[in-house]
């Protein structure tokens, strides 16, 4: 038996307790929790088949009484002696894509964000369409491209068009950007028909990881009228690997900005699910951006109401993303399109002046978040790394 | 033992034989081809556990020499005599969803469709975008919520604004329509950032199934700038239950129209992949349309190729749909919204002038192309009823 050495301001705590897939070499998948910088092996410790599985998905749609009931019984044990071959240190697991994504949608929930591609990307017209105060715009991504962090990202090829030249051309894009994000996972699903309410957000969520939903702009540009985007965002969309509980996010739970005009009622609730998450974005090891997630004008919960009003129903691995985070300052804007306004106004990253994605650059987004009594709730990072493009010769 | 009675001008004679997913009462869902109107159950008559299965999905990753030895050994099985305890009447058995659907992707291929909605959404500018000619326009859709063929459609809520309307409200759509596709369901997956070429699609793809991908256009035309269509779509989309095998379309196969300009070179290729597939759309028993596969711009292996040339991978069960499939001819559209001109110039359907769907309307969509020798190769039918808004009251 061994004892977990938990340090008092580990963002990684008896109060966080996020799960992950991971494995040691030679071994199946299985589900573990993170405490401190040791990965605790569940189906060693609660002896449940359930976290035997190479994803958390069965897990997850046990439902919450089931998560609290496992959250109480992994904080007790890890407090103890726990088995030692229980035990590994983060460095010596590789980490898999924590759950079998069911369908991904990607939302556009931030104001300043949205602002901002608007005058970028439509400068001749009001930034923010009609729609996009009365209702969370969002859209399906691929869901059969969604990775875990860690894995390389190939530069995608396409085609693109300058506005200037008379057709398109292909090659590799040269406009490849980071956005910034927090996803929600669902773990009970609706019926089809059944509508989940605002405050019906924590019966469904199991939890949250960092988002960066790669985006090719050049690609995304030529394609993207009149059905939204496509081949721009569906190369690759990374996750981190710790699935952050709801129930660890609990003195994270703030307003959202005042909404104004009033949403309909289905968008309404009387529970809180603003929620103070502070990420950064590092660029090959340097800050370059601190995007604030409180300021997100739309709730998740309001995201997952409207995904639902239709009567589309909600499955286990469902995972949206909130879109792109971005402040009110420069320096909170969660994509490098907005930080160097298109590529005009190029950031210095290590001495040199940089606008979009080159090959070898690595990005690393991370978030925490508030947590009980001062303490720090950590998401972990989702990191990845641009390699060149190899369909170039097409 | 039995002997299957094919009458020489059944579509779904020994030329066709189409999978699908049944079950009999009692019974747990497994794999069937139909023949004539028998289903022949194949986890007896192969023999094979592959069949007993709830999704065609493991057989579909075999590849194209386990379809084709399957194929044969079907032909021979059904030309000769069956179980009797294999053979079930079409009438008396329950049909399931054929595919785990992995990811959903729905087209705009159609140059008459996408110009008609140019006009209809967009009247003051040029129907079709600059890109339309260059490359096949996609997006994605809710794999979460295609279902078979026969189960009801409860018509969906959701915001609405007309134009001259301050602001939006919430209610059942008042314009639910349908979209006439031909749907293509990948078998043989592909790798992360292997291309699948136009020349390699029967490498990949399955078969084919008749699609009505339901559309309410009030919700969606609100919604959908900047990122495309999302709940005006998402609520439903209807496949029928037999999967027609691409060896079955050999016959079908032809040029598609001139394309002008020629596309990039990865949207090239050597063979023939238009098809000359006929729909029908019937409304209440009525025949209404006769949409032709024939006049798509862009064939299914270009849409393929598009989808996996940024690199991201194909999964099996991955389903494709072409778009709304219009002719040149007014009584050859495929959605009402083009049919009844945006509810303008409405059709009589039984005596009545009719725009857009209403509660207990009933649409069926079938298609059926040329076979070897003079035959026909019929694909069924996707039918579905429109039930009552069940969440007006929010």
């Amino acid at each position: 038996m061994t004892v977990i050495d938990i340090p008092a301001d580990s963002p990684f705590g008896i109060d966080n307790l996020p799960y992950g897939v991971f494995s040691t070499a030679g071994s199946a998948p299985r589900v573990g929790v993170r405490v401190a910088d040791k990965v605790v092996d569940l189906s060693v410790v609660l002896g449940d088949e359930v976290f035997a599985r190479p994803s958390l998905n069965d897990f997850m749609a046990l439902g919450p009484q089931a998560w609290a009931s496992a959250r109480a019984r992994i904080a007790a044990s890890v407090r103890g002696e726990v088995p030692a071959h229980a035990v590994a240190d983060l460095a010596d697991v590789a980490m898999h894509l924590p759950i079998e994504v069911a369908d991904y949608v990607d939302f556009y929930a931030s104001e300043q964000h949205a602002t901002n591609l608007g005058r970028l990307f439509r400068p001749d017209s009001a930034p923010l369409m009609p729609n996009w105060k009365h209702l969370p715009v969002g859209y399906h991504g691929r869901a059969g491209t969604v990775i875990v962090s860690g894995t390389d990202i190939v530069r995608p090829c396409g085609q693109r068009k300058s506005p200037a030249a008379p057709a398109p051309s292909f090659g590799p894009s040269q406009r490849v950007d980071i956005e910034a994000e927090l996803g929600f996972i669902v773990g009970v699903p609706s019926e089809p028909g059944a509508v989940i309410t605002p405050d019906e957000f924590a019966e469904h969520i199991f939890g949250a990881v960092v988002v960066n939903d790669w985006s090719a702009r050049d690609i995304q540009a030529w394609e993207y009228v009149p059905l939204g985007p496509f081949l721009g965002k569906s190369f690759a969309t990374s996750i981190s690997p710790w699935v952050v509980p709801l129930a660890a996010l609990e003195a994270a739970r703030i307003d959202t900005p005042v909404q104004d005009p009033e949403p309909l009622p289905y968008l309404r609730g009387d529970q809180k699910w603003g929620l103070d998450v502070d990420l950064t974005v590092e660029w090959n090891g340097q800050l370059v951006s601190r995007p604030p997630y409180a300021q997100m004008y739309w709730s998740p919960a309001q995201m997952l109401a409207h995904t639902t009003i239709n009567g589309a129903a909600a499955r286990t691995g469902d995972l949206f993303a909130s879109g792109t985070i971005s402040g009110d300052r420069k320096d909170q804007r969660g994509a490098f399109i907005e930080l160097t306004w298109g590529g005009a106004e190029p950031v210095e990253v290590n001495g040199e002046p940089r606008t979009f994605l080159e090959d070898g650059d690595e990005i690393a987004i991370a978030a925490t978040a508030p947590g009980p009594g001062g303490s720090r709730i950590g998401f972990g990072e989702v990191r990845a790394r641009i390699l060149p493009a190899t369909q170039a010769g097409r």
